[in-house]
């Protein structure tokens, strides 16, 4: 269904959404198809797809290989993205990118409420702006970019009951504890796409959460 | 200087605004520097502190060697920020990226005007959008981490003489038309910086944008 679905200039196509964007897009969808496509033949059509815009934003053939989902990821990502959830983003570079959701996209990094709670806590700011949306009865698709911090405080509210998370999108970044905590969430019974190592960031993400949005809809 | 230069909390340093992250960032500089040092030794202090920023940013260290700059890049790049000139960005991720400006920072993507001239004139939006700029008398830094077209556009306008440009980061991304767009900005007197190949990215935008930020301050 991915395959085969039609496109139009309306459907914002990988980012495309004039006759000119579209076109180039289309183009780099077969190039990344033609360097690709033997790494990835044992996935599924959702997967490939999702798998193949993260490779058309970052030009890195390598995500190919690194990013790796749970069995249960795309479809409790497609229930929450379907039933209008909100999605909740670390920092608001990724908010940003996520710009064709009918639904809610939060960012809580700038909030006053965070940047008090991190200074008491000692946390992080992106962490803060986790739990600060957990108290606020957040529910839906997390989707973290940037920051370890904010993986590992994800982890920790889910697993404590403090969180209702329907999936996890966590591709941060770095070279300090991103490998960690992508590791960690590797590992939980949370439904979770993740990339292996040190690699990661904000185009990731936000491939991801798109990929998901226009799945949501096809498959309506 | 740079490399001696104070930091504290509010400098917002690699992007961190608290002492966690602050410590994370210096611990990711110092794992950058062992990464990278041997590969840009042969850079200035002020080329150097943009490319750790870059690998920092993506965690990849192949930036190291596709980074290229001309020899009046940063003094261009210094004067045009000191000058609180406004740096014009192609798309929104970019811009929500560069938040510590004193001086505007300016994205056209979704101005109406921009709609209306990419569908007469058949562009892009994002050339769209650098065409706009122009004709609205931008004047300043451009930071291009995304399109190609709009990269192509950008010289195609300074050419023309049609836009008043004191430097380009030229990052865009992707296999099509990347790599040939930062290979003709690479030929220009236009004082650039690029990536050379597909890579390059948002978040390569936002860090050499940033760190041209920082420097002005710490150089002033």
């Amino acid at each position: 269904m991915v395959k085969g679905s039609k496109s139009s200039k309306n459907d914002n196509f990988m980012g495309a959404s004039t006759k000119q964007g579209y076109e180039i897009a289309l183009k780099s969808r077969d190039i990344v198809k033609s360097l690709i496509s033997d790494k990835i033949s044992h996935r599924s059509p959702e997967e490939r797809s999702i798998i193949e815009r993260i490779v058309h934003s970052t030009a890195d053939v390598e995500y190919a290989s690194l990013t790796k989902m749970s069995s249960d990821f795309i479809q409790k990502s497609l229930e929450s993205v379907k039933a209008g959830k909100d999605l909740l983003t670390d920092i608001n570079m990724v908010k940003t990118g996520i710009n064709k959701y009918e639904g809610s996209v939060e960012c809580y990094i700038n909030n006053a409420e965070t940047l008090k709670l991190s200074k008491n806590c000692g946390i992080t700011r992106a962490a803060s702006a986790m739990r600060i949306a957990a108290m606020q009865g957040f529910e839906g698709m997390v989707v973290i970019g940037n920051s370890p911090t904010a993986l590992f405080e994800v982890i920790k509210l889910v697993e404590n009951d403090e969180m209702n998370v329907e999936s996890v999108v966590g591709v941060p970044v770095g070279f300090v504890g991103a490998a960690e905590s992508k590791m960690k969430l590797h590992k939980t019974d949370i439904p979770h796409l993740i990339t292996e190592g040190p690699k990661g960031g904000t185009p990731v993400a936000v491939a991801v959460a798109n990929s998901i949005i226009r799945l949501s809809k096809e498959l309506l």
